[in-house]
């Protein structure tokens, strides 16, 4: 309490400069209130913050923990469990059937020029088929494209399709880098296997060149039974030598073997707690992230930090007394990623119950330092207001603050007229552990994570008491 | 040359419509080109940086190198060489003495409540002297400043002195919070040294709470030879411990050994780098890091990163025919974490040679992803010219660009009209490793490494072509 009167004093001189300036950029002076509430989210969540430990708990105790699997259960528990010793005014699980794909046995893959074997790092995508108990074993065509791929055509028959365009590293936002490469790992399969190919192979996700194979969704659409192939990714140092041999060995022959599969849909859960609002109590503002994780890693950055951050969010509403206006969710969703059905259930039970959503927050891309958040608004009015708080925001680095995707957990909400943010964090580390093995509780800084959770704390909080 | 000319084309696009923005908010429209250099330099090193790979030979095949050690100067003939290949215009060596300090055998320490041992992570701080042979053995008074310790006065006699003041983490920029505390680390010795105590030990330099023990340079001013008393850093875990333990145990024995010395002083040198000045030979702007580091880890982010930046700067130029006006020089100096000979050294022989120094930049915050400048000038007037290059730098992350330190190495500098700017990358994850065994090559991301070289090639660029 002491620490609370003492920021409180410091922040009345912080907060005055920063309303002169405020005043002066946006002609908008804020409210001096704000200044202190942000700045105390801040200071409660960086010297009480209990993110970190619960993430160590998640990823540690439970580990990876894809849709269906018993982890994934293991995880609705872990998360019923805290918001229910955390004293959320409302603790539920809302039932969801979602895909249950399973890895099998660990895949194997290698090739083999001028009788020297080179063992590759390999992993099935999620959703792909198992190749044939044996193996394939075929010629590789490498392409950079899915339209490369299509014009080739029958060329490419009784073949390997090697898909091998790298990131674009030029682009500062890494996501960018992966928006444009990760058609080949969607598409690949479903585009080439009228062709009658063997099987797909992609380089890994990444703009960091090293050895882990990095899993991922992809899909066959609606193409028939007997034209879906096994699809697999390689790590980029197995891609890049691949790439070298093929250019001497254009006839190499490259092995794969996988042993994944599709059981029936399985049950299972999003987990919601709530602090009710004090005025609106049937009107939601919802902050989430995703439970279910890749099985490769432990899932840290993606998403056990994003379900730390949310849970963390309504945490440092109650213990600072902040009562909300609005009826706050956090939501643990599942299944963000082999199928989204988390996210169209809770957007689908939103919608039957008739229940107002004013706005939602998501944060699904890594525990990292903050930079800002991206806004998907109906009609640009509220992200006009949310870029208002810039002068705010940016003492915590909270710089970039700009339209743009917010969520895919929270994407089907968009059927009203509600508010999406994303939380977005720096992106130049992510795509190094993003669906590899490497995506683990070491990775992680406490203070980035913490700063995160505050971050969106106080985005709740801004848009609790602004938003109509 | 393909990417060249394919940069240069969707950056008049982006340039366009940076400038109008800059024009709108600071009223002063940027060259169209500085845009496409900015970007181009930043292109290259994201997709033809080679810093990282000399950072890991520097830090994996020489190590920590501290001033006078064999390291040291096996980095001094790395750096030489690493500059004759790259063809810069002049390299050299300026001879500089430098003080010699060595830790000797690995220190112990424990101490003992209820008959267990607690053993604790410590190490000897730079520049104390030792223990006498079978360490010293004492009550423990815990403090927590050094107004605190002179307070005490005579009651600290025959004891030991544990500074245990924490960092404060609710300053979001930790090099604030590292500037809060370590005047107990700097001057905890020189203070109570008159009171007759055994010695002093002092909580690490860190946010972290972990059990690495964080060395750093202190001092005993002119105090007597007789005051002085062995001073040395326990990791953040075992000083919480022994706190708690000190509550109920105030009379708990703690023991520390330690064989340091200091050796007379040494020769050594900074290495330098030059490409000539196509209009102005003789006026400089020098970049910078420290070459020296502490022995226990790898010095990775400090200050191998800084090194490795500065070096790349220069070959960025030449690399993209990028003719400075100026002589550009890249620095590494020796010896700034225990004595900073080299920075003086360097003012000295500038001044002696009435050399021109237009300004200088240090990279010495480690190899993280870009936040900004910190400029210190001598009227203001340059800074306001360098803030107006923001909305130019901010689509890289750099946006906080303000006056400020800018380094230790280049500080020297400052006898003549000299705009120094300290490149500035986020500082979360930095006291992590800091002087610790843990600041290792593998804690070093490739991207935020060559994001910062890019930052700082784009700096240099913008002060050779606009700095009066």
């Amino acid at each position: 309490m002491k620490h609370f009167f003492i920021a409180i004093i410091i922040f009345i001189a912080f907060s005055s400069f920063n309303s002169a300036k405020t005043a002066k950029i946006n002609e908008q002076p804020i409210n001096k209130t704000d200044s202190i509430v942000v700045k105390h989210l801040f200071n409660s969540a960086l010297t009480n913050g209990e993110g970190y430990e619960w993430l160590r708990d998640l990823t540690s105790n439970i580990g990876g923990r894809l849709s269906g699997s018993p982890e994934a259960q293991q995880a609705v528990e872990w998360g019923e469990k805290l918001m229910t010793e955390l004293e959320f005014d409302k603790v539920w699980l809302q039932p969801v059937m979602v895909p249950h794909w399973v890895r099998g046995e660990k895949e194997e893959a290698y090739f083999t020029v001028d009788k020297i074997k080179y063992d590759v790092a390999i992993c099935a995508l999620g959703g792909s088929i198992a190749t044939p108990k044996n193996g394939v074993s075929g010629e590789v065509v490498e392409v950079n494209s899915l339209a490369e791929a299509e014009a080739l055509g029958e060329k490419l028959r009784g073949k390997i399709v090697f898909f091998n365009r790298p990131f674009d590293d030029t682009l500062i936002e890494t996501f960018k880098a992966y928006g444009g490469c990760v058609d080949q790992r969607g598409g690949g399969a479903k585009v080439t296997g009228k062709f009658g190919v063997l099987g797909v192979i992609v380089r890994s996700m990444t703009n960091s060149i090293d050895n882990f194979p990095h899993t991922g969704a992809m899909g066959y659409g609606d193409i028939p039974e007997n034209e879906k192939v096994p699809a697999a990714a390689i790590s980029t140092i197995a891609a890049n030598l691949l790439s070298e041999k093929l250019k001497e060995n254009p006839t190499l022959k490259f092995y794969f073997k996988q042993s994944c599969e599709t059981l029936p849909d399985a049950p299972s859960f999003n987990v919601i707690g709530e602090l009710t609002g004090s005025e609106f109590p049937n009107e939601y503002i919802t902050v989430g992230g995703h439970l279910d994780s890749w099985d490769l890693g432990d899932g840290a950055h993606d998403d056990g930090a994003g379900i730390v951050q949310s849970i963390e969010v309504l945490r440092l509403f109650k213990l600072n007394g902040i009562k909300p206006k609005h009826t706050l969710r956090a939501v643990l969703f599942m299944n963000e990623e082999n199928g989204l059905r988390g996210g169209r259930k809770y957007a689908e039970e939103a919608k039957k119950n008739n229940e107002n959503h004013l706005a939602a927050l998501e944060s699904d891309s890594g525990g990292f330092t903050p930079r800002g958040f991206s806004i998907d608004d109906a009609n640009g009015k509220n992200s006009e207001l949310i870029k208002s708080w810039k002068s705010l925001l940016a003492p915590y680095g909270l710089h970039d603050i700009d339209r743009g995707h917010a969520g895919s957990d929270i994407g089907p909400l968009k059927y009203e007229a509600i508010t999406l943010v994303g939380y977005r964090p720096d992106s130049q580390r992510y795509f190094d552990y993003h669906h590899a093995a490497n995506d683990t509780f070491d990775k992680v800084n406490k203070r980035e994570l913490e700063l995160g959770a505050a971050s969106m704390a106080s985005m709740v909080y801004l848009l609790d008491n602004y938003l109509e």
